[in-house]
């Protein structure tokens, strides 16, 4: 312990005071630490190692955390799968466009695929115009350029650019004279009937990899000098200054530009311009070595999703004698990496929700004769069976979920402690859900207090132990109380979760399992 | 010359073989280029050097292009005017939102403080929701983020980020966790009558720049180290390992992420986060000294345009004693730049036309009683006159422009030769101009041939000098050379312009001067 940075540890204090618990940003300036900040004293407790600062401060780590290796963004080659063209013998990462849309699992399997191949290929998108907007919203938004929020590429009578001609295209990157380069591309084709025209990819990565370890005093070059991408028409002056391939601290790759129609004058030394033009050349061979190139024929339906900072895109020259034409847009690696995260995270959550229907949900219910699962799963049954609207099914399912997450457990409640599971409950479940599923959680306890208070005999009808614990959590409420409540936005969602409350108490009763429910709390996290 | 390196040269070859002259835009790849490319000869020759290369190819190259000297594409240290806040004593770069829509001029100040400085007020903009949006409309295109189209700061109840509550934020660049970062951010005042909520920015090249000079160590760690940004709410999550201080190849401070809020765990060796932490700390005192913090305060029709990979933006801690509602977004610099430099070239092609108005155009007009100055003003006047669109207006104005710029002069039409003025004209007005003004520019030929041949009488009416270049230009056209002719989309325009053409050549008419016509063509090269 005496090697932990301390100014490292303690910027990563996950205490509430130095960080929200919401979003994980921290609540203190890096200045706002004393300086000699030491460590006073450390003890390893329950799998933490508990701190006590110079300063006073206490902050609790977990010791798997403190080990944790070092991850990535995603975005180098620590983080890919670099490839060759004979990778995809059996096909390329492609799925159906409605399979996407209705699985999250799908939708995963091809994000994830760009982010680690660098493209997929969704089949069926409906060819019409702007489609390829939608798919962009899928997963992030649309970047608009000079060229506008989508591009046709077909034959255009006067081009001001190589896309919109029938012309050859070599291995290139877009937009190169883009500084932020949108870093994602999607081609959608609505039409391709012409001969020629096929589509091709080579991945950038591979090929600068591949110069570093042929020759790395080129590779140093290609990394070290920022060449500049020009591109002028009417309304449109574009200049960027950067490498081929850009390198990360750590020396990993992490960017490739390639487009020889947009570099414009580099200027240094003679000794610079040549190593560098010798080292370009060297790297643009590489890119054209047949095994490199994967090469795929866009249908109408189809649209290509890539990588717009690893992958060079190329085209094949074809034939007026059919219509061709593509659909296209940019967008960002950053928000697709943002839904693929968040996608896993979902599924994370429905699996541990899933387990503690299994698992701790089997166990006793607070002297009820039902376990917690067949409870909170006959509460849910109730609200289906009432018709109730989704989310409200949800909440019924879910409404007691902070007794397995509360700081304390449902023992000491019945011991004469109020553990709020209440509010527990709802916190727990608003990384995913939205205020429809967490409030009525959240107010369910709040509703007994409440109906005991304004609703004659509805007392009599609690059972045993929840009579017992409605001393514990504060009795009927007064007229006030009550008054207070019923103005709350989600009280009578409340209400009607509590009456499934009740009611799911029936010892033996049969109900669907916890799968039934899972695609209705899937739908709810979007 | 023997020092010239051979692929550089070539590469830059401006001939319309190799590259588009529309938009500059190469047409051969680097390794169309044969290996072992040499010049076989070189000649200077007036102001040019004529290259005839190895593989019989020909290129020409003006020699002030060889000679010029290495610039920027404006992001980095070295196009900036680093500051302290002491420089602003007279006031912070700003101009009136009126003035900035109606005058290039000021719109282009606005622009080039953001890009030198690193940012401009607009005062008086109109205090709307969704107003913000204008603005970057005005300039660039919206960056959408998960924050929305555009975001509102202002206390709300559930804040995801500080942001949205009432305490002070100390100076830090926006969205770190993004990559592609959002490199500019507005923020458009609504309302600000609270206590506090005054504004701050901080040159974080400035500060960079004086890291590097007290503590080189501490700088260059500081570059080198990607750090783990990170956001995450309920449907978010963001991470990019960038460094606090990135340089290009050069060494050249070219942006700077500085948000200690969405810093996650580095990893690394106790050594290694030892030295992050210490330069990280030295390098967050320094943005808080006291003679970087530039404090001002927006108010309600106010709006900040910045450089967020460069300023820190900060506001003090306000008390809810009155409203505060901001409107910002994000938008991009390499669009910004784009418009700033379209700007400064239309004003240079409006000086440049001026210039051949004043010059040049004071010469003789092809053995006409008037000069071509007199010529052309003479007929934008009658097209004025006649209350005909702006568009024809300049047509009328420029449409023998192309006297001055054709390969062949005026002189050379007189002796038999056909210069195809009328092409060379709007092809080089295509360059600011579109087809609404020069196509009548390149059919007010045509258009003469096409009125000789339609029109009982037209042909008489023609100068001396006119009538002699009609048969150079081919005399009056055939029935189906005329039925063509009036098919094509501008052939009306073409007929309008070429009748105030015919008028415009009496000696002594008094007329309005170039510059009572340049503010026409400034809006038409929108």
């Amino acid at each position: 312990m005496s090697e932990l940075p301390p100014y490292w540890l303690r910027d990563n204090c996950p205490c509430a005071e130095c960080r929200d618990p919401r979003n994980g940003q921290k609540l203190f300036q890096i200045n706002d630490l004393p300086d000699e900040l030491t460590i006073a004293a450390g003890t390893e407790l329950d799998g933490n190692l508990e701190v006590l600062w110079s300063d006073g401060h206490r902050s609790r780590y977990p010791l798997e955390w403190l080990t944790a290796e070092r991850d990535g963004d995603g975005r180098t080659e620590a983080d890919k799968r670099l490839w060759v063209a004979a990778d995809f013998r059996r096909g390329v990462p492609e799925a159906d466009w409605e399979t996407y849309l209705g699985d999250p699992a799908e939708q995963a399997a091809v994000l994830a695929a760009v982010r680690r191949s660098g493209f997929a290929v969704l089949r069926g998108v409906p060819a019409l115009e702007r489609q390829v907007l939608r798919v962009a919203e899928s997963f992030g938004y649309v970047r608009v350029t000079n060229y506008g929020e989508l591009f046709d590429v077909r034959v255009e009578p006067d081009p001001n650019n190589l896309a919109f001609t029938s012309a050859a295209i070599a291995p290139h990157t877009d937009n190169p004279y883009r500084d932020p380069v949108p870093t994602l591309q999607l081609l959608h084709c609505l039409e391709n009937s012409a001969t020629g025209g096929d589509s091709g990819l080579v991945d950038g990565f591979r090929a600068a990899a591949i110069l570093r370890a042929e020759s790395p005093a080129d590779f140093a070059v290609l990394t070290r000098t920022p060449v500049p991408f020009v591109f002028r028409d009417r309304r449109t002056e574009l200049r960027a200054d950067r490498p081929l391939i850009e390198v990360d601290g750590l020396g990993r790759i992490r960017e490739v530009r390639f487009n020889n129609r947009s570099i414009g004058t580099l200027r240094g030394s003679a000794e610079e311009l040549t190593a560098f033009y010798a080292a370009y050349r060297r790297f643009a061979a590489i890119t054209l070595r047949p095994e490199l190139q994967l090469a795929f024929r866009l249908d109408r339906g189809d649209c290509l999703v890539f990588d717009n900072t690893r992958l060079l895109h190329a085209r094949t020259a074809f034939r007026q004698d059919g219509g061709r034409h593509l659909q296209g847009c940019y967008a960002d690696l950053d928000s697709l990496a943002s839904t693929l995260t968040v996608l896993h995270r979902r599924t994370a959550a429905l699996d541990a929700i899933a387990e503690l229907f299994a698992g701790e949900g089997a166990g006793e219910y607070l002297g009820e004769a039902v376990t917690m699962a067949e409870h909170m799963l006959q509460a849910a049954a109730a609200a289906e069976a009432a018709g109730a609207p989704e989310h409200l099914v949800a909440a019924a399912l879910l409404h007691d979920v902070g007794h397995f997450h509360g700081a304390l457990h449902g023992r000491d409640l019945m011991e004469g402690q109020d553990n709020r599971h209440s509010d527990t409950g709802a916190d727990w479940l608003a990384q995913w859900f939205g205020p429809e599923v967490t409030e009525p959680v959240r107010l369910h306890v709040a509703a007994k207090r409440y109906l005991c208070a304004v609703e004659p005999g509805y007392r009599e009808r609690l059972s045993e132990a929840s009579e017992y614990t409605l001393a514990v959590q504060g009795g009927p409420m007064d007229d006030r109380q009550a008054a207070a409540f019923a103005e709350l936005p989600g009280a009578a969602d409340a209400v009607a979760v509590r009456r499934w409350d009740e009611q799911a108490k029936v010892a033996g009763a049969a109900t669907p399992g916890f799968d039934h429910f899972r695609p209705l709390l899937a739908a709810l996290m979007n």
